[in-house]
């Protein structure tokens, strides 16, 4: 597990801008789970970050200065940027966002990474079919509260497994899925899941890993798919821990597991902020985001993702709409 | 494990022949591993065995009396029948064989159940492109000697594990797969693995599941694709054995693992014998059929599968071509 002592806070000045390039202040900086495995020497989907290098993480910010023709000063834009208060940045990895304080902390959740994430995992690989059962892990979070609900959309039964009573009720009650389990709270997860969803998991949509996928697993039916989005459960381990293993009930049951990475569907992301805006406009999809105040409590938002502190997408509020620097982070 | 004495002999009369059904005499039967999963009462893809009931098994046979006008006596036929001399059987469930000897216990093998099996779990489930590297376990056993081959027929660099050096020599001799790896002799085998895939595993053909999967697993690629076709290695454990769980990998490489079963692809079979039959006549796959005689060797030879003892398909001959009742069973 990283502690506070794994980051630290450094100033410098920042350099002129030179030709087609934009200065960017973060009003809001995103952490993400998937940051963990960038801070190991292991070879993954993305580099390992540098020792000494800026965190990088999704942005929603304004721009205070440019000398590109297409953004101007106060624009709202997003992107992958990092955590700092200032990034200087090229134009082509940043998307413009409407002039919307209410979504703004959304283009880092329901209407950005997260909410692709769910949308094309579960809709491409996963492809729900009306009455199936889906089951989400980690269902409170960024991702899961989206499944949840898009699957309901989709006419299926809709599970949610998360960790505390509050978030347990906030899927049911607000999102309106038909079943939560609080796994903290369950001595037999495999038979809560089991009364949960009688027909058995036509997808198991899995944001954890670990003992609550290995439930999940055993209640696959014929044809299911396991969407293995996270595995947050396993990131900080110090070793691998081992699991029962688990391709039997892929070969009795033809059922297919397969990893996914948003990534691969940047090309087809304005069809999913599209859909993704008209159902939170439309009031068919919720959202939620945890905010916490202060470029400095980046560190501290980041561990508490893996305490599971956060419901719905957990986001770092550094500055105001008008650019002033909040908290602490403010004096200096 | 199962031993000899969970087997009975039994005599029977043969009962009279009701309209529309025929006799057939077993010549050849197949052994098989998946006939393991029906002997425990646990929900599978097919019901578990009845105590007392008939073990059911591939056959080829000949016809030796028929109440059903597209088939007579002398006729050889296949279909799955059970580990007895004689059957009494519908004709839907059978299937015409040439009057070719040489190819007869074939219909066990490459051009039956466990070609078939080969041939679209490789074809369909992994979808192999030129120049990918295909892993294959079992590789010396019914399946696996197909699933090299046709590796190597698409343009793919295949590699096999197997358990013995003359299971290794097999393959890399007479198969001519690119390399082999002998299980039983090597110390790490993820290494050996690596060196045999200087470029990464593209797909893995799973025949056994446990230490050797959990291996081949850890050097996937982008986009590789693991066909769970059989378990082996794991089907006679008394408990579970819990080995590291492997799911990262999938979504590190958005890889997919899926089960197969032979069973869905019933529909295109008379394609894949074609295919199948083909390329065997024209000598670019190879067989071999490892066969035992008298049908009172049939639990030895199916209980022999489970230690490896087998090079290609294991067959049992329980009579010759003319219905000369072979071995111990000629006695009774």
């Amino acid at each position: 597990m990283p502690t506070a002592e794994n980051f630290r806070w450094v100033e410098e000045t920042v350099s002129p801008l030179s030709g087609g390039r934009i200065l960017v202040q973060t009003i809001y900086l995103s952490v993400d789970p998937y940051i963990r495995g960038r801070m190991r020497n292991v070879r993954s989907y993305a580099p390992p970050l540098e020792l000494d290098q800026v965190i990088e993480g999704g942005v929603v910010g304004r721009v205070v200065e440019s000398k590109h023709p297409d953004f101007r000063p106060g624009d709202f834009v997003t992107g992958r940027l990092g955590w700092q208060d200032y990034a200087i940045c090229d134009t082509a990895s940043l998307r413009k966002l409407p002039n919307n304080p209410a979504l703004l902390p959304a283009a880092l959740g329901v209407l950005g990474m997260p909410g692709l994430t769910a949308y094309f995992a579960l809709l491409e690989v996963g492809k729900p079919r009306s009455t199936e059962t889906v089951v989400v892990s980690g269902a409170a979070g960024a991702v899961g509260m989206i499944v949840g609900q898009i699957a309901k959309l989709k006419g299926c039964r809709a599970v949610g497994i998360a960790g505390s009573d509050e978030k347990v009720r906030y899927l049911t009650e607000e999102l309106g899925l038909d079943a939560g389990i609080n796994y903290r709270k369950t001595e037999n997860l495999r038979r809560a899941l089991k009364d949960a969803c009688p027909n058995g998991i036509d997808i198991y949509f899995d944001n954890v890993g670990g003992p609550i996928s290995d439930a999940a697993i055993t209640l696959i039916r014929l044809h299911a798919r396991i969407i293995i989005c996270g595995q947050i459960s396993l990131y900080n381990l110090e070793k691998p821990e081992m699991g029962p293993r688990n391709a039997a009930y892929l070969l009795v049951n033809r059922a297919r597991m397969e990893g996914f990475l948003v990534h691969d569907y940047v090309g087809r992301s304005q069809e999913g902020i599209e859909q993704l805006t008209s159902w939170v406009k439309s009031g068919q999809i919720k959202h939620r985001e945890t905010i916490v105040v202060g470029l400095e409590k980046a560190p501290e938002a980041f561990l508490g993702l893996f305490r599971g502190e956060n419901i719905g997408k957990q986001v770092v509020q550094v500055a105001d709409l008008n650019g002033k620097l909040l908290s602490a982070g403010a004096k200096k």
